[in-house]
């Protein structure tokens, strides 16, 4: 019974399905029906015309993003905790041909135009510092809280203000809008953002992720970038394939619900009292004993130790409701 | 009936089956059971101590490989014609860093140990010149010529004396040991090769290359290198899979042997009179005059022009028997 | 008597003169007075509005000017023989993050619009290939030859045809506006040219280069990235001085006149039989005989070798008169 | 009466001298006579067999060093307030390919062995993160602290038991020597210093930085980075001249020691209670008033301010006493 992260989960039968079915000769790259297909099907759920490219994995869609937006002598503003600064190994910094991160504070990974006000008031306007020319931030994040329409656009807004390009890593931005009950547009463009890292492989799919840009232009570039990283897979059908699999009849959104509403089992067996941060999407960040943590292991329940006393426990679309009840009550007999 | 490009054939069912039989929760990245069985299988195939990453595409097997054996203020000696300088949008200048690829000449992309002595001849020794670093080289060519275990082994030997790393791009390597019928290790360690890029996506695969080390020490640097590149796939078992079922009872072999024994068909039909270049694997470059090419597309096959009254044909391991017999009877009656 | 090459010599009077008389303490980096007058001096030069940035070497002005000019996933056409691509040690694909040189070629190391255009026929218009997004030349080549006006202005309307930036690596500029009469806008803006650099150091400066550029908005990004390559010296102001002391009254035109009057003697002396090409700047190539070259040699004279049979003899602002007449008699008596 | 900064210091007459003896042709580069002293003049100065290259900017040497020391995919701990991570336009990523700087904390931009030792434990292990490669300190620090031997060699040990390379950026390293009344190796690779940018130009020099290895093999490659950044001058021995003249009889001890006592007095005139950190070298921080700012700009002293109600006041081997005295004079009547 694995809680360790939705990114080890199975993929669904219907992006299995698709996979097969996308299983015969067609035009190489992305010149095949189905790739062709990608910017439509995402224009019609984002309700604005987008550019949509496939690639393998959110660490590419993420550094692709900060290289259309930030030049090699700019720096992009991020939380200190985010997953482009802690979890990609400099990818950002390699695809964007060395730019800095600048690193901002808030609670639970999340920030404020406030905090990110404070980090741009410390960056002199001269040659000398990298000046900042993109806000990346992750919805939801990577402690599991969710920006709101309105949160995402106030940051928006200070990037219009400041000229900063604005990137969503939106690994887990299928669970920020089953949380919110928001359409995607709502937490994207209509809120400022300029690109989004549109993530499915936490989400039941198998090897696609979708890149989309928002502002007319960016996707030029990213095209030859892509392809000089190593991302343009010749039977990119399997990709588009399995996007097209999980837009269709919202099956991206019923996966989300389904491992939020597990955390949320979760969470209420633990009660506040043990919550580190509200459970606002699919993970849940907890105090734990180390005696508790092994009793619990002891139990079958896989998780990570988070820091001293603390565990991370992640749902998934697949979390058996079987093992989230028996987990729920585990922990509530603690 | 398409004989574009065996990059863009179907992926073979044991292929498929592989990847539904690893759809189940696994560890995140490479941390599987699938992939931490690569390294001893195809440490077995090639009957040494070898290290294997698996990679999206050949791509990122190249430019992966280059990045181990050449500084970004060195050099890699290649065919003008090579895939790295031709077909990556300078993917290997991104991942060293900025290193320059030394062109040398050859007959269908084909380099011999006298065309790259004289093209290093033409390096001066100092600081004002990349100094070479690596040569590589592809087998089969782009061309579709085999280099032989002997041929590459004189190239192997030049590596070593003049300090080079080699590295191969078997982007279609399995093509290349069918028609040669010698062993895998035979056209790559025992030949000098440090790292070989193994590919499978050509060759019935769906989404899984194999970049592999001989050299020790060299791998170390390119697993931060995949994941910096954004290429550790989180359900790396996937591509894993594949690639073990690619190695079960030699599919690989049998693939491989599959596609050329199709274009040694078809060579024969065209004649020696009409072939461009020697057909040693699966591509053919033949001579076709625009009436000639504009009847074979009458007829339903599909192809490439390659240059003025010229024709690339490539067959691939899934090319229906059918349709190579109709080509080869299509192209006799030329 | 050393005719190695115009970079060594020393640096004159005049230069030395303007650095003990900026040596007071005055504003940091580029915001001392000198600093602040360069625009404007090499505005009124050029006869049009310039950005004007010094640096410490031309390899920096060149690659800070391509790094302008052409994205990281693009290319540079260039000549076979320039000094960018065989004597810059990758700085252009360490400026620009991975550009690729592409190289043509052209007599004299002089590249004809029809040249560049065969060239450019051979880059496929996909992702596959890194696209054309600047053009190189040199003036005077690394060869001694010159373009005319005219000849650089049809590679300038080839550079617009073809949405290419223009440009000009002008070590002996100077050199060729002696050698042609011309003013330096119609070798420059006027012909089509972005950015120019303007060489001083081979003409008589101690350690100042000037890039110019004639495009608005070319040199913004550029100061971030002079100050990230390490060029912008605390001290400009001895950079600057040094420009505007070769300004000063026609200083810069005047050396490079002292410079090709002796080389047009030398050839003058060594006959059109001798000539490998016609001597139009300061640089002569000519066939020697390893005995005459020794006979040279035992008289005191210094050059290089450049092929078998084949010397190169440079002269700079201050071959002193003896010297040259005395090499001009040793090569007739050869 | 500035007090801005040493980096607009006039150069002083011995390196002006030096420039003027230097003034005659010879081999280009590094190749001159006074470029082939530098390795030897330096390691007298140090007491050990060392490798030095001369550079233009103190940006330069320490990008270069770092470069050596710490791979694209690894990274390097600093200072929060380190030169190179807010003064230098992202050199450092640019030259070590996207290396990402680490950014530690302690009073007066000093480091101590637990304050990186906390840095180093917040970085897992895996290749998920940039691993730790280098440290980089400043003696004298951006806030005019000093790391005595013993200090430097705690963190030399650190870097020793970790791994880690050990850069020391030597702006001010003159003044740090100065100040200790040490000698020159136990600052350096006494104390397990691998590479050295020993700066000048703060301290007399026109535009000649040295860059020293003290371990062996880390300087060939710097050779072609050198090169490759633009950096190598043509005309280098102007750059080893100033250097050279610096080092005879101790000029840069001296120079120093009289920016120190200069520091000194001012120091004494403001007093322990406006002093905001000790002044151990030629910076002074203290606390000001807007009006008592005010105050002394009225009399003819221009400073930086540097917060809300502090400025920095920096001292030069030329400030001139009468100009000290009466700054004393000014602050004490404050």
């Amino acid at each position: 019974m694995r809680f360790f992260s939705d990114n080890a989960a199975a993929a669904c039968p219907a992006v299995l399905a698709a996979i097969a079915g996308a299983n015969r000769i067609d035009t190489a790259y992305d010149g095949d029906s189905w790739s062709q297909r990608l910017n439509g099907a995402l224009s019609t759920l984002f309700e604005a015309e987008v550019e949509a490219l496939w690639v393998s994995t959110g660490t590419a869609a993420n550094s692709l993003a900060l290289a259309a937006l930030c030049p090699s002598y700019g720096s992009v503003v991020c939380h200190r905790d985010a997953h482009i600064q802690v979890d990609e190994c400099g990818a950002p910094e390699f695809y964007t041909g060395g730019a800095k991160l600048l690193l901002a504070d808030g609670e639970g990974a999340k920030l404020t135009p406030e905090a990110v006000e404070a980090l741009l008031a410390t960056i002199r306007d001269d040659v000398h510092q990298v000046q900042p020319a993109a806000l990346s931030i992750t919805n939801a994040t990577e402690y599991g809280l969710v920006y709101t329409p309105d949160e995402t656009a106030a940051l928006g807004a200070l990037c219009k203000e400041r000229r900063l390009g604005f990137h969503l890593d939106g690994a887990r931005f299928a669970n920020a809008v089953a949380s919110l009950g928001c359409t995607p547009a709502e937490l994207s463009w209509k809120a400022g953002v300029d690109a989004l890292s549109f993530g499915f492989v936490k989400n039941g799919g198998l090897s696609a992720e979708c890149l989309l840009f928002f502002t007319p232009g960016l996707a030029a570039a990213t095209h030859y970038r892509r392809k000089r990283g190593g991302h343009l897979l010749s039977k990119g059908r399997y990709l588009a394939a399995q996007i097209l699999a999980m837009l269709e009849d919202d099956l991206w959104l019923r996966n989300a619900r389904a491992a939020n509403e597990a955390a949320a089992r979760l969470a209420e067996a633990a009660g506040p009292h043990r919550l580190l941060l509200p459970v606002e999407a699919n993970e849940m960040f907890i105090k734990v004993s180390p005696e508790e943590a092994a009793a619990l292991r002891a139990q079958g329940f896989d998780f990570y130790d988070w820091g001293p006393g603390e565990a991370r426990l992640v749902t998934s679309w697949d979390s058996a409701p079987a093992d989230v009840d028996a987990l729920a009550a585990a922990i509530r007999a603690l």
